[in-house]
């Protein structure tokens, strides 16, 4: 069974935020039919067509509803998903790959129908490197799996979005989270790619140089395409050695402010820090209720240092010292595993907790991220327009990076409220692209934010579409994601 | 007039190690004659036919013989970029962006003929955003230009290939230099790109966020693209505090393998390392000579250390102990800036220097680029086959990276001799792909390096000249360079 986590809230209901309906035609049906049965002649008990595994693999997070595969197609190796594509080609039948479907953007929803590529058995870790900092997974590989391996090697892989996701949906999401601010994303952290493309070939992106100028970087082409042009069978990464010492610490704020401006000074004055997190009021409240802490219930900024100690040390104080000329007061440091971990846990739980601000809600998750010199000013306003909107949410955010997430709470059954939602939504979307920052940080595109594109690309969307249309040209691969052909 | 490097040794003689001819059919001739007389006609004085402009704007530096291009035009504007390439799509006349001149591997050479579109008179610096710590420049701003606007703010771009190349140039091939072990490449360090595409519409890819995950990666598809898929005619770039502390070094060893396994070390173990080369005894001679210096005639690594004063303490402490422990000896410390750069002055006239070791000589400079855990075993190697095949060449590297360059010196004249270049070469390529590494790290593929990429990407490749249908379906943005389709 592929590991994933449960769907924090309900995804019944009518579908008034989704407007993705199904595009089958009777012919696409037939072929998809068709499919199914060479897939199980095949594959045999690995290829199931159950309507609980089919939804469960369309259950998206968040406020996307399901729409389901024909079938899910458990694949083993890179061989067998070559197989599987060369199929889905001949039939032009869609293909969704699947790692632990916690996207958040219905990333792994089948508007048009088709086969939900699961690798979440593809779950070795083909080779580790350490002389070089590097290793190479293949995509069903989870970040909690890989860190336990290396953990005794002094390694780890930074980027932590949260989820235990698969490593190859990490890199085609693009995605990032609380470390990103001083190790990078994805995008950085990617060094070569192994991949399925819709033709069914298998190429390799690139050696595992730290470096290197030769050709056009599909690495970085396929890394954020989200399954669009090709399906991702192994990764390889960079990593890091684990700090000498680490110190975390949470600091409550008098204003929201006041936290903004000093997550943008730290990161305007240079210092390296690992993670630097806003918690909003609201979502403290959730956090003291969801993960039974005490904390004030004030804005607060959650933040770590990675480092020798000296160094460690020499960034705290300046730190601290920022902090306090803005409001902070009262830090509490840990340099225990256990305390961090407790800590951080509270600020992943966020995703979750927020639920229990209004208990039955759906949630809409924004994902915005500008200019770090534009934070405060677009947070700021945001909070404003959401409560002159009646709406309420919590704000989180990876402030160090320019990116917060607002959980927009409401109710799917109430159209004028749904109504709000989306102009919120598309609002705040559109302050953060006139702010010249964009309206996805880490999420990715998927269904939920191809809207905004447009505003935020101008024509050099049709260069995307041009690049896709070069590599799938049937649109087989995750069709109706990112953009429409 | 442009600025650009002069050229350190003669292009002229037979075109032995060139096997790219002109491919003008008549009809190419005379759309190529028409577009001149329009562009003159638009664009006056600033549209060049003589010879010696021609020949300098394919006066390649290295071995490479110029193919000149039929005119050279002067863009100041990225408005006149597009008009320039609506022009040359029109009449499909090929297009070859320039800046100083200084890439390594014929990317500036005009093998069909066309237009030179210098871009070196777009020099304005459009902003900085000292908050964000990123700033835009048009593309023929250069990387000195843009570092002496920015010392004031105590800011600087890292990025350094040693030529004072335009930043547009540097993003087109992907640059990295001495810096990049700890800042990254150009490939890390830019963030956004204007560029006018081969139709003639201009695009932004970016906006100025840290980070992003809406749509396929175009800025990383335009940088290393060199030219082939569109005119980069702005740059966004993410920019650097000016570290509180800076120390360099020089540190003679017995041994080659003694500073190759030192830079390996320093890199394992987490060293955050500014600049790390490796000059070898032969190179160490030619800096003597050229640059009036007096270093013992062994190998020798130089190295950077920056950040605050204890953490460049800190770093010192451990790398002299991993030195000593493989044989490095008589650090040479310099924290003064002046002496400093007298230091780097060095280690950048290598490209020029190593002609004194042969005067008259060619240069064919070798570019791999591997794990650094292969790093000493691939200069190992590919020394004693340099030896071997009775050749002789200096080698310096930009070791943290596991890149190095042999300048193989040679004449041109000898048949002979051509031949065993061509042969070592293709054998460091394919040493250096098998161990996992690029036949380029940094100089890009051009001309020079066409025929090692089969080797390097297998099927990939087919996949980037597919990318390059669809965005250029008439190929006139740098034909023939990378690969031909």
């Amino acid at each position: 069974m592929p590991r994933r986590m449960p769907a924090p809230f309900s995804m019944r209901g009518p579908d008034v935020m989704n407007d993705n309906k199904p595009m089958s035609s009777d012919n696409a049906v037939s072929s998809i039919a068709h499919a199914v049965e060479t897939l199980k002649a095949r594959f045999a008990e690995r290829v199931v067509t159950s309507e609980a595994l089919r939804k469960q693999h369309a259950n998206t997070m968040t406020w996307h509803l399901p729409q389901l595969p024909d079938a899910v197609v458990f694949a083993q190796s890179t061989a067998e998903v070559q197989e599987i594509v060369k199929l889905c080609a001949a039939h032009r039948v869609p293909l969704i790959p699947f790692g632990t479907g916690t996207s958040l953007e219905g990333q792994i929803n089948a508007p048009r129908g088709g086969i939900s590529l699961d690798v979440s058995q593809m779950n070795e870790i083909v080779a580790v490197h350490p002389g070089d900092l590097s290793c190479t997974v293949q995509a069903g590989v989870t970040r909690k799996q890989l860190n336990d391996y290396l953990r005794d090697q002094g390694l780890f892989f930074p980027i932590d979005p949260g989820a235990d996701a698969t490593l190859g949906g990490m890199a085609a999401t693009r995605a990032s989270g609380t470390n990103a601010v001083r190790y990078g994303t994805m995008r950085e952290n990617v060094l070569a790619l192994t991949a399925v493309m819709p033709d069914g070939r298998v190429i390799r992106t690139a050696g595992r140089a730290r470096k290197s100028a030769a050709g056009y970087d599909l690495t970085r082409l396929l890394v954020g395409s989200e399954g669009t042009l090709g399906v991702i069978t192994e990764v390889t990464l960079r990593l890091h050695g684990i700090p000498e010492a680490i110190a975390a610490a949470v600091c409550p704020f008098d204003a929201l402010q006041g936290a903004c401006d000093t997550a943008i000074a730290a990161i305007q004055i240079g210092i390296p820090i690992a993670r630097i997190e806003l918690v909003d009021e609201l979502q403290i409240k959730a956090c003291n209720i969801y993960s039974k802490l005490t904390l004030a219930e004030t804005p607060h900024l959650f933040v770590e240092f990675h480092g020798s100690q000296s160094a460690v040390d020499e960034q705290v104080a300046m730190f601290e010292q920022i902090a306090r000329d803005n409001g902070g007061r009262d830090f509490q440091w840990s340099t225990k595993p256990e305390e961090r971990t407790k800590l951080w846990q509270a600020r992943h739980d966020a995703a979750f907790s927020c639920m229990v601000l209004k208990p039955g809600a759906n949630v809409l998750p924004t994902d915005v991220c500008v200019p770090i010199s534009r934070l405060a000013e677009c947070v700021m306003e945001t909070k404003e327009d959401l409560a002159a909107r009646g709406l309420f949410g919590p704000i989180v955010g990876h402030v160090g990076d320019g990116n917060f997430h607002v959980a927009v709470l409401f109710d799917r059954n109430d159209a004028d409220e749904v109504k709000r939602v989306k102009a919120f939504s598309e609002a705040l979307a559109k302050r953060a692209i006139a702010m010249d920052g964009t309206c996805t940080g880490e999420h990715g595109v998927g269904q939920g934010k191809m809207a905004y594109l447009p505003a935020e690309f101008g024509d050099a969307l049709d260069f995307m579409r041009a690049v896709k249309r070069a590599i799938d040209p049937d649109n087989i691969m995750n069709p109706d994601k990112i953009f429409t052909l």
